[in-house]
Formats: C-alpha cells, sequence, structure tokens
C-alpha cells in the first residue's frame, strides 16, 4: 500500500520538511523545503512561521502520517530547548489535523537508512540520495534529515506490516527491504 | 496608564494562564485557568490543544503582552524539553497576533513579587494573594506562578518606564512600588 509521509527535522532558525510516497518496491520524493527564519524577528514570530508552515504543507500535501525526530539529550541545553520550541510548533500543527506522528531517535534513523546507527553523515546523505534518486534532493543537511526520517518511518512501518503478516520480518534489515 | 497582561506557566499536562490588569497603584486580576491535556491523547494533539486555548484567551482576553516564564536549566532534560515544547505552543500562539511577549526568568519574578529571588514557593503565593486580594485565586500552583509572571511584568515594565522618565527608578523595589 502507497503512503505519503512528511518527514521534519524542526528547529528555531531552519526547518527541514521533506514529503515522500512509498509503497513496497518504490520510494519518492514528492518535495522537500527548507524553511528558514528572520533571526530579527522575535521567537514568537518565527514559532508561529513554523506553525504555519507545517500547517500549509500538511493541507497541501495532505500526508498519511508524520515523522520527527525524538527529542534528544544535548550538552547545549539552551539550543536543545530552542528546537524543543520549534518541535512543539510543528507538532501542534500535525496536532491540528490529528495526523498520527512517528518519532525517532537519531540512532534509529540511520540505523534504517544506512544500516548503522553509528553511521556517519555523509553515508547517510549518500544512502538518501540512492534511495531517492541523484536529481530528487540537493541543498541543506536539514533537507536531507527530513527526508532521512521519512524514509526511516516508511522502512519502519512497512517492517511493522511485514513482521504483522508473516510473525517475524521477511527482511531485518530495513534498508534490504527497499532493494 | 493601564495595561492587560496575560501571564503563562507552560507545560505539557499544565498550562497556567492568568490575565491581570496593573494601572499606577492598582493591580487585579480579571480570569485565571489551569488548562489540563489528556495524557491518554498523544503530544501532537496536546500541543494544538495548548495552541488553541493560548489563542482563543488571546481574542478573548486581548492583552497588551504576554509574559512567560524563560527557558530554564533541568536536572531532567526530558520534562525540561516538554515543557519548551508547550512553550513552543504557546508562543505560536502569541505569534500570531504579533503580541509582544516577555520573559523572566523563576529568579526574577520572585524578586519582583516577594523582594527576593531566592524566596520560597509559599512565600511568593503569599505576596500574589496579598497583591491580587485573598478572593482573587486559589487552587494549583501553576495558576499562582502564572498570575506571579503577569505580576512580574507589570512591576518591570513599570519600573522601566519610571527610569526612563526619571532617569533612575522612585522605587527600586518593584514590589515596593504597588504599594
Amino acid at each position: 500500500m502507497q503512503q505519503r509521509i512528511l518527514g521534519i527535522d524542526p528547529g528555531i532558525a531552519r526547518t527541514g520538511m521533506a514529503v515522500v510516497e512509498g509503497s513496497p518496491g518504490s520510494l519518492s520524493l514528492c518535495w522537500a523545503e527548507c524553511y528558514e527564519t528572520d533571526a530579527n524577528q522575535p521567537d514568537s514570530s518565527r514559532l508561529f512561521g513554523i506553525y504555519s508552515r507545517a500547517q500549509k504543507v500538511i493541507s497541501e500535501w495532505t500526508p498519511d502520517s508524520v515523522a520527527i525526530e525524538q527529542l534528544f539529550f544535548a550538552k547545549n541545553q539552551t539550543t536543545a530547548m530552542r528546537v524543543a520550541q520549534g518541535r512543539g510548533a510543528v507538532l501542534a500543527a500535525a496536532g491540528a489535523t490529528s495526523l498520527p506522528v512517528a518519532e525517532y531517535t537519531p540512532m534509529q534513523v540511520k540505523e534504517s537508512i544506512a544500516g548503522w546507527g553509528g553511521a556517519p553523515k555523509p553515508q547517510v546523505t549518500r544512502m538518501v540520495k540512492m534511495l531517492l534518486g541523484p536529481d530528487g534532493i540537493a541543498g541543506e543537511d536539514d533537507l536531507f534529515d527530513a527526508c532521512a526520517i521519512a524514509i526511516c518511518h516508511h522502512f519502519r512501518s512497512r517492517l511493522a506490516t511485514m513482521t504483522s503478516l508473516h510473525g517475524k520480518a521477511a527482511h531485518p534489515s530495513p534498508a534490504g527491504a527497499a532493494q
């Protein structure tokens, strides 16, 4: 069954958003954007901008679900909490339409995309290009991260379906399952 | 000059909100609520609930400004980041109407209300009751915290006005300035 996933890499300055469509054996990028906010604006305006943008993308692309990176523990708490605020605005926008939201740790994302939770960034980026096609995406890290989260959700939800159908996964490696 | 302030103590489970009206020598509570979200709902729905409630309160009470507690450093990062998400939803709601948002640390709030940044909670609660009238408020901590933040903003913005008018503050203690 085909599913359309909105992957989001939240932040206060830049929010990566990518709409990925997937079905068994096929995966394609519909749209992606790195939404930037003006650092000269107060946080409230920037957060409302993120909320509004996410809501608009959801209403235009009507995804089946939203995938977002899980809260992480960071050395720099101020940065982490500002990201958490951006995340709050994005989640509120998803909540407006009662869309199911899946959350993944960075390690889960890397594991699903490159087969190893400790995979370095260039390896993950390369795999995103491989999976979505070389012309599909270029630009900032946030875009690749948003795509990676959406792809991770595609693999993981497929895997969950296969597990429930067959008792156990046919292809334990999610990345392998897309080949 | 009279000003109406919406004080907010954000959280994911409970968000304290209080509308306080103040002018030189007068301070009164218009309305207060502890908005609770259902722990059985997904975070996205809870955050949208918080966003919507804050937006409704702003449109009904048309405050001149919003006062909110500043990001804090906590031992429990997971709790802190969930609060930060609630804060993101509240700020996004304030950003929708371009309302000015003032942020204060818990220490600044205590100092403004009770004259000492290390004042214990019961002392702050007692002062909130003293300042708003004993019948004005009862109930959860979150309500008192929301009132305290609004009162803090009232004193601090008055003090700033007085400082700019007279070169320096007539009453350096914000709590004293309200008597």
